[in-house]
């Protein structure tokens, strides 16, 4: 049997994974992230509990493929990050650092588009080899997966789809500065905002008066049939079904896999998505699959070995 | 020396090149498209043409890599064509018919996504290996090249991105049946719209009036600094370069490669596109390059010889 370490680097936490090499994970661990002095402990750090984890299990190193990690950052096709923030990094090449650490072969890919690795691979979007991902949490994140590959783009930036743009009449600024991003509708923030502009909008009533929004409140009332609840999901849909339009005219994958916390509304977020977007797509681009994403905060590591197996 | 036969499918000519495996076309032909009765002769008149110049040349089948096509329609990188009206094509496998027909190994593509790969190759993208193609024609077409490789989608689709959706003010319709289409606004077709829209708003002196308007009497007016010819310019840029901004945010290419009949007027357009780009352009997808294309309809014959080779 040959293992693999995957590896979900975030501002709080490492989520560290073994897994075989058919997929299954055999351990789960996490350590904190140590953001002090730059991260310059965060790599070593990783790289510690991967010898100790080897030391445990008496693992052979011949029989380890390699590690693959997820990281907060644009990061190439080679392993280099632009930077990240979050973390206090810099420029550099994470597969080359973490591979002189351990000894091992290391790949290193963007966190979401990671994610999206592991969703084909053992979650939501199993049996496809090009999907894209499409993560509505607290902003959108995604991942476009190609043939069984990440595109990750000339400087890191590929599926960074949470902020292409769907709405020409938008007046309010996204984080990034635009107007008009997805991530303005389709995150979680994004469907507490459509919400509160709708509930402002005139005095129909609806169970969300009075109540303190957030997008749990909102889809529980859409299942309720609440109309304006109603109504604020189809706004959601309506422009997260044309953005998506626009992606399946670049890349035509497959199928879409949607995740994070939006997602866990249910199925019922895809009959919102769905509808508009056979709607508003160009025929040759509108035969995709939708589909939500099943592996939740494990997504992470799981792409994150895929990584070193693909 | 080994060699390739490139073969662009057109509605109404086919052109052929043979190539060495260095990329240099060694002699170009055409015949004619051939459409009655569904089109069962074109392939088997490529093939012939192929035979006759294996012949006439005197070469060795064993130093012939292969044959590439382009043809129009969605083509997944099988070689499956999901129909081609203007050809009276249905469904069925391009490659291993023509395969069967030639005793070569022929691969086929989509004929946009395969000028890209030739751009790519040989022509404006050269020395890049992940860029976007946009044919500003009659319509607009695109292909989009990651890694080298022609992102064909599902369904052949990858790269349709005349049809991404680019205004939501739009009233008139595009040929598809949506409105806000790329597509109506940079195409040539889109330009000439542009421009009597523009002339029509209000009487503002311009040596556009009076002329028959099309898309090089309107760039001409541009470079002799006309106001009004400068204002419609600036609606293409502002609506494809947002276009581009959206494209370039979900595979993050290394360059854009811009072709077609609207690129003739020259470097000019550039500057609208590109300036419209970098104010819209989500900050970490912005570094991308602009190129013009260099190989005009020789492109398609470039790229087929390529796909054999890549």
């Amino acid at each position: 049997m040959k293992y693999i370490f995957g590896v979900d680097l975030g501002g709080t936490t490492v989520k560290m994974g073994l897994f075989n090499e058919n997929g299954e994970v055999l351990e789960k661990w996490e350590i904190p992230t140590i953001k002090a002095n730059n991260g310059e402990k965060i790599l070593p750090d990783i790289a510690n509990s991967i010898k100790g984890k080897i030391a445990e299990k008496s693992l052979n190193t011949n029989d380890i493929i390699g590690v693959g990690i997820g990281a907060p950052g644009p990061i190439d096709s080679n392993g280099t990050i632009y930077g990240a923030p979050n973390l206090g990094w810099g420029v550099f090449n994470v597969s080359e650092t973490l591979s002189s650490l351990t000894g091992l072969k290391v790949k290193t890919g963007n966190d979401a588009n990671v994610a999206a690795l592991g969703e084909m691979w053992m979650g939501g979007g199993k049996g496809y080899s090009s999907i894209v991902m499409v993560t509505l949490g607290t902003g959108v994140g995604g991942g476009v997966i190609i043939d069984g590959k990440i595109v990750a783009g000339a400087k890191g930036a590929g599926g960074e789809i949470g902020h292409i743009f769907t709405d020409e009449n938008e007046t309010e600024c996204c984080g990034c500065g635009k107007k008009g991003c997805l991530e303005q509708y389709a995150s979680a923030t994004g469907v507490v905002r459509l919400a509160k502009r709708r509930l402002a909008k005139d005095d129909k009533a609806s169970v969300l008066r009075g109540k303190d929004i957030n997008c749990k409140v909102v889809w529980d009332a859409v299942k309720e049939g609440d109309e304006v609840a109603i109504e604020i999901a189809e706004e959601f849909g309506r422009i997260l079904g044309k953005g998506l339009g626009i992606i399946a005219c670049v890349v035509n994958p497959e199928a879409f896999v949607i995740g994070g916390g939006v997602s866990k509304a249910g199925t019922i977020i895809l009959d919102y998505i769905t509808d508009n977007f056979k709607n508003t797509t160009f025929r040759g681009c509108r035969e995709t699959d939708f589909c939500l994403a099943t592996l939740g905060n494990d997504a992470g590591i799981y792409g994150a070995a895929k990584l070193v197996i693909e």
